[in-house]
């Protein structure tokens, strides 16, 4: 394996003294570059890019030509486990993912096949590999996995929703069944990660998109309880180096004290949540990842850099060293002018060494 | 005026004693009653139930024919304010609220025409004097209005939005014209409630139903500082009695520390947010409402009651004796079972009694 060049990604989530703070965005290949559209373009649809090697590879690279990324993230879909259990996915233009089948029965739960990430999802292995020696050790290389709660939002509904009725139904009246779904995703869902880093993955983050959507006690018994099980399931360690993982709950700043207990090494915040106040609550146990909103890459150069260092002024109040990684709440919109993640990225690179 | 029977909910906010908790749910006079259904086929869509005197009264009325409910809402809807500044509310089957006018410029905000709720929502104020004259004492009458970034929101964007793209675009980019439309919008909203009171309203609620989406700056920046001039500028008292005002943020649970500077007597709070977490911030400078999860509702008679406790044993978990409403975390919705909301609204009153 190339020596790593750039390893303050990793440095910050493991809480180790860094230089300057590290930087990625959530989405950064993505339909704001116009040379992702292109390539998209020429795959023909998301999942065909999704499945093949070099377009995947591609479109990760992408925004690293433009801005100066302290990581990269593996070019992939959420719902890859769902679709390899033979839910079927499929996008009609305009719209969210959706699924030709739906689990809302402890029968649909009972006949999920079998799963097994290195066969069933082969080509997002073979994409992990590809984009990992291309990157020829310039930053880290991201794995990631949906939550199983997310997963179990879009296996319920069918696909996206606004209130999650059916997936809420199912918790409220059969938490059981939920409960059962959970488990199989949560297994599923180690073994995809670890078949991530055996690949090539140096760092993993989870994304629980939807558990801001819950209750704080069914959060943590529908969602973190599984997140924690797959943390502990985890390969924490490859090649002597350790690969740290991130837990991201989109809606989930009032939750962070459950979350430390998981174990994980980093949390994502989004951008409802005070920093300083965050970095108060987990107080030196985790690393914290996030939050400006995606939104304020809309303004100015000079908007955009009074923001970034109002976040990162909250992120070391206290007299902090390390432990964060700055990125955005959520992912980059489509409607992003290329020019604007720059002044976001070059500004916490400039900025942040005072503080470090 | 006659004598108010049941002010239980009225001294709950005021922090006055309390011989149990009072109880209501947000969208109570809704789609999920037959009757509810009924009534608007009658008055053919939306927009003539809420402009109907008779029909706005009727469905106010019905959910306290049902259930032991300690307050009514006015019927109506959030967008009668936009309307009533031309910009032309028509709703599409199937779809959210839309505007035929958007709100995107200067020159936008500048045409605006004068309003004065008065002559311009007479037909509002028609439906809260029917309905408070046809309550009889019965329960106290709750007026609202929309907060001025919900608003806005909606008058930028033209109707509903998933992530409020030009309404954000302009509050990073030309942050001078949505704070004058939020200024407007904020008049607009103290002489609607005004009238309101003048009516006959008991109470208010502002529903900021948006705010959580914004970032904790801007929240406070461009929501929260414009329901604190509404605030300052509503009549607290009439006839000898205090009106009490409940600020409503979706999603805003993280900010219950800048939203008691207000001066409203109460928030609302949505299920994410732990209430006996809420109340040791809250120390009691203010009364709460809410949270429990509105799917709970899909559950069953027992998981109905056993959240109902748990929401119950955290609002009093600290001894409080008063300054709490049991609530929804927001509303009711359509596809709950009409014998459920009975548990939760009989549970709260038997079950809290012992704390008071």
């Amino acid at each position: 394996m190339t020596t790593l060049k750039n390893d303050r990604f990793l440095r910050a989530l493991l809480r180790e003294p860094v230089d300057t703070t590290p930087v990625w965005m959530m989405r950064q290949a993505g339909r704001y570059l116009p040379e992702y559209r292109e390539t998209r373009a020429k795959a023909g649809d998301f999942l065909s890019l999704c499945k093949n090697n070099d377009f995947a590879c591609e479109v990760t690279l992408q925004p690293l030509r433009r801005y100066d990324l302290d990581a990269a993230i593996l070019f992939s879909d959420i719902l890859t486990v769902p679709d390899a259990l033979g839910l079927g996915l499929y996008f009609e233009a305009g719209e969210g993912p959706k699924f030709h089948k739906t689990i809302r029965t402890e029968q649909d739960v009972a006949s999920l096949p079998n799963f097994n990430a290195k066969s069933d999802l082969d080509y997002v292995m073979n994409a992990v590999s590809t984009i990992r020696s291309a990157l020829g050790g310039q930053v880290p290389l991201i794995g990631f996995s949906g939550s199983p709660w997310t997963l179990a939002t879009y296996m319920v509904e069918g696909g996206s929703s606004k209130d999650f009725r059916y997936t809420k139904q199912m918790m409220y009246a059969q938490p059981e069944v939920l409960h059962a779904l959970l488990d199989r995703l949560a297994i599923a869902v180690i073994d995809y990660l670890n078949a991530q880093i055996d690949a090539g993955a140096q760092a993993v983050q989870i994304f629980d998109s939807w558990g801001g959507a819950l209750a704080h006690r069914e959060y943590i018994e529908f969602s973190l309880n599984y997140m924690q099980k797959i943390v502990a399931g985890l390969k924490r360690e490859k090649d002597g180096r350790k690969v740290p993982v991130i837990l991201f709950t989109k809606g989930g700043g009032q939750w962070l004290e459950p979350m430390v207990a998981t174990g994980a090494d980093a949390f994502g915040l989004d951008w409802t949540t005070p920093l300083n106040v965050a970095r108060q609550t987990v107080n030196g146990r985790a690393a914290l990842q996030g939050n400006l909103d995606p939104a304020t890459l809309y303004g100015t150069p000079a908007s955009i850099e009074k923001a970034t260092k109002a976040m990162l002024d909250d992120a070391y109040a206290h007299g902090e060293k390390t432990g964060y990684v700055a990125n955005l709440g959520h992912g980059i919109t489509q409607w992003v002018d290329p020019a604007n993640p720059k002044v976001f990225i070059d500004t916490v690179h400039e900025y942040s060494a005072k503080y470090l």
